[in-house]
């Protein structure tokens, strides 16, 4: 039942190639976004009470048909949204080998050639990063929440070498941590799990451009020094969720260093910037950072999940992870390599790292700057069209995170409407966010499919949920005002 | 480059599922161990530099040889390993199309299939494990080190409101944990990072079945108290990495009760038993459990990796998880729904349950029931073959973890040199474990494809090596004390 037989798998890896298939080529055909309904999925799944075995063809149609019907379509051209990608051809391969030959990522002893993977690919991005791949470390990461927990990890433990033995309490101070009010939110979620609580996250605002305000950063650290708190690490964002902008670095890295912080760059995103030689300097100083998160399920377009979670301390993985046992095996006893269970958040794992090797082999490095590049113009094209038809452009990066407002009403009430009328036609994927604490409607080329024809439809798509939104709320306003007619 | 052409892609999918299908059609004709040799694969390696597209064929054909030649194979019926299965054909297809729709579990509404599937399953493992569905909760995790994590941290959180803001140094005095000495080692890591350390962890000593000995757990706690420590969790395990016992459940949920601990039950492994009636009762007491780990990609062998955390609480893992931010979306305001980032550890991440839904429909719980049933069964074959050659069990428990010596000789030495045989003639995987603390060999049935055949094998390969074993020590001792001949 586990195992199908010959004929049963045969059927199985056509239905999935089909559909594979079939949805690669047809996704652009179909709706970006889905119709909420929680209770309708419940009710289609409540036969699923496993008492009796099910087709295997018949299980693949349901999963397919509801996959289709029940998402937003991250791998569609007109999906403007999250980091999600489309993902690459040979990173799918990936994920169906790695299911298959299932090896597992503890000791190294058990998938020699994972584990040499992974750390082939480490030293590769290390040195995109301007790191010496001859002295760095690093390693792959469900996500970029896990790195950037990683990271934090990393700098309690190269702070305080008893923090893995004696814990938060053994500090000599409250340790505390600065992040720019535009960075990743999973620093908080960091701190809340790592026992130094979020009272730790010193929260720094930004300068007008969003970028890390680093006087008020200057300001902050010595404050915080004087009142008895330990100030541990500095992050620096290249590439903010919402607004896509990057953090001054260099100027970052002096602080860091001038204070003894570890300085860590969340390039989760923007860190792709590093593949094309125009972008690259944006980037300047990410190459005195201790360390780096870069998630290759974001712009280099692998399928979900892959964190890399890059340092220039050969030892501080070891340091913050290994945990002695009995049990694990011992047959690499001697030989130059790392247990990949001693290095990382992570016990036994799968292989993450096949996808972005094959996507990589196959794209080249080559292959990724065009794809980037082409993204970057993508997100130029849509600023031009953009304020070509009135709208106004409120961030200011050269990413591909277009994030704008209507001038005739900034408003949050009418940037969301704008938004739901888009989500509500399906023709795109949008979303609004704060960006610098003000409302914004925000739209980011994660494709590399996305082409001038679907920047034409989402501004059109626009223009429409633009007046409609106009309309109603004018509606509404008569509405409610009937003496104002 | 990144999706190739219908052509190509064709081919792709030919070549990556004819693979599969030679692995799964002849690893049982392979090896099972690889020889080590990092230097060798690192040569191989350092052709891709990545500065040309590679053809993808070529790329497949890479990976696959190095996969068939240098790894342990977990899929392999001779592999008597540590818990890492033979995976499921509809799990090998989920994970396929889990990468190709790539559907992100952060916000409900990005995946609401996705995200209610998890929670159907939630739901109906729960049920299995004798909590109520209607009010429990839980998640789906990278493996079982993040459910183990994520327990601490639950326990953390309800012992202490405040952890999460103000962190490990808001306890009103140190907190502890209680683990027994054949507990998994990811609670120390847990520890390690969640700021309390190491230090926090109590390691119980067992009694002589290598269950956690109560007696002294219980004069433990009241130490504790009495020197100003906080006890705060108490874990059992539910088949134990080392020898697959079970702690005393019933007793240790009523202990946990009166002194107001967290009660965990680690059952990564074991807890498979629950789907089968008569090893059932070796559960009774993890109902009674705050929160469970299941790892599916253990006995239901799924492919790697699928951790399951449980709760009965339902409100923890938002009051432990939840952020507030800005930039998600916000679609499914007012839905009685769940956002998965609120949840979990992780912020973005794959549809873990897809390989488990698909697995559980095509084989149904009977089709598992099984499954584990024959592979618990293979077990004691296996027992009973050792026993008839003179081989001395060292392990109590039904479930299929087989620990032995060699009553002749049972220094680890003699037995480390066994292994070390069997492993270079690469007919099995087994390994040596510490057993409460003495040398043993250890051999699990992981593979529900293992037959008598293989156990046969095994027991005759076993013959082999211990005679070469013990020659070699004659020999060494006759080298070495020559004035004995």
């Amino acid at each position: 039942m586990l195992r199908l037989n010959k004929k049963e798998r045969m059927r199985v890896w056509e239905n999935v190639m089909q559909a594979i298939e079939v949805y690669t080529a047809r996704v652009a055909e179909h709706r970006v976004t889905p119709q909420l309904d929680p209770d309708a999925i419940r009710v289609r799944l409540c036969r699923f009470d496993f008492q009796e075995a099910l087709d295997p063809g018949r299980a693949i149609d349901f999963v397919v048909e509801n996959l289709w019907n029940q998402q937003v379509h991250t791998p569609h051209p007109s999906y403007f949204g999250l980091f999600n990608p489309n993902p690459t051809t040979m990173g799918i391969a990936a994920d169906t080998l790695v299911a298959a030959f299932n090896p597992q990522l503890a000791a190294w002893s058990h998938s020699p050639f994972a584990a040499e993977v992974e750390m082939h690919l480490v030293r590769a991005f290390a040195s995109r990063f301007g790191y010496d791949p001859a002295s760095c470390d690093g390693t792959f990461c469900s996500g970029g929440m896990e790195a950037n927990h990683t990271a934090l990890l990393a700098a309690l433990t190269a702070q305080n070498p008893d923090f893995g033995e004696q814990g938060a309490c053994s500090f000599s101070a409250p340790p505390v941590v600065y992040v720019s009010s535009e960075a990743h939110h999973s620093f908080l979620k960091a701190a809340r799990v790592s026992g130094i609580g979020t009272r730790a996250v010193r929260v720094v605002p930004v300068d007008e451009r969003l970028r890390m305000n680093t006087a008020v950063l200057q300001d902050g650290i010595e404050k915080d020094r004087r009142e008895g708190y330990l100030p541990v690490m500095l992050v620096g964002t290249a590439g903010t969720t919402g607004a896509g902008v990057i953090d001054p670095l260099e100027e970052l890295a002096s602080i860091a260093r001038d204070h003894n912080l570890w300085f860590h760059v969340d390039a989760a995103w923007g860190g792709a910037a590093a593949l094309v030689p125009e972008l690259r300097p944006l980037l300047d100083g990410c190459e005195q950072a201790d360390s780096i998160t870069f998630d290759a399920h974001k712009w280099l377009s692998v399928p979900m999940g892959a964190g890399i979670f890059l340092t220039r301390h050969r030892e501080v993985l070891l340091r913050a992870f290994q945990v002695v046992n009995t049990y694990m095996p011992k047959d690499a006893t001697g030989l130059p390599v790392i247990d990949p269970y001693a290095h990382s958040l992570q016990w036994s794992r799968r292989f993450i790292g096949l996808k972005v090797f094959l996507s990589l082999a196959v794209a080249g490095w080559p292959g990724y700057e065009e794809a980037i590049r082409h993204q970057s113009r993508m997100g130029e094209a849509l600023r031009v069209a953009l304020r070509a038809r009135g709208w106004k452009i409120v961030n200011d990066t050269r990413l591909p995170v277009v994030c704008f407002t209507d001038p005739n009403c900034e408003e949050a009430r009418h940037l969301e409407a704008i938004v739901a009328e888009v989500l509500r036609r399906g023709e795109a994927w949008i979303s609004t966010a704060l960006i610098g604490g003000k409302p914004a409607i925000r739209a980011c080329i994660t494709n590399y499919a996305t082409t001038d024809h679907e920047i034409e439809a989402l501004v059109a798509t626009l223009e429409k949920a633009r007046s409609a939104a106009t309309k109603d709320s004018k509606d509404l306003k008569d509405l409610k005002d009937p003496k104002d007619k």
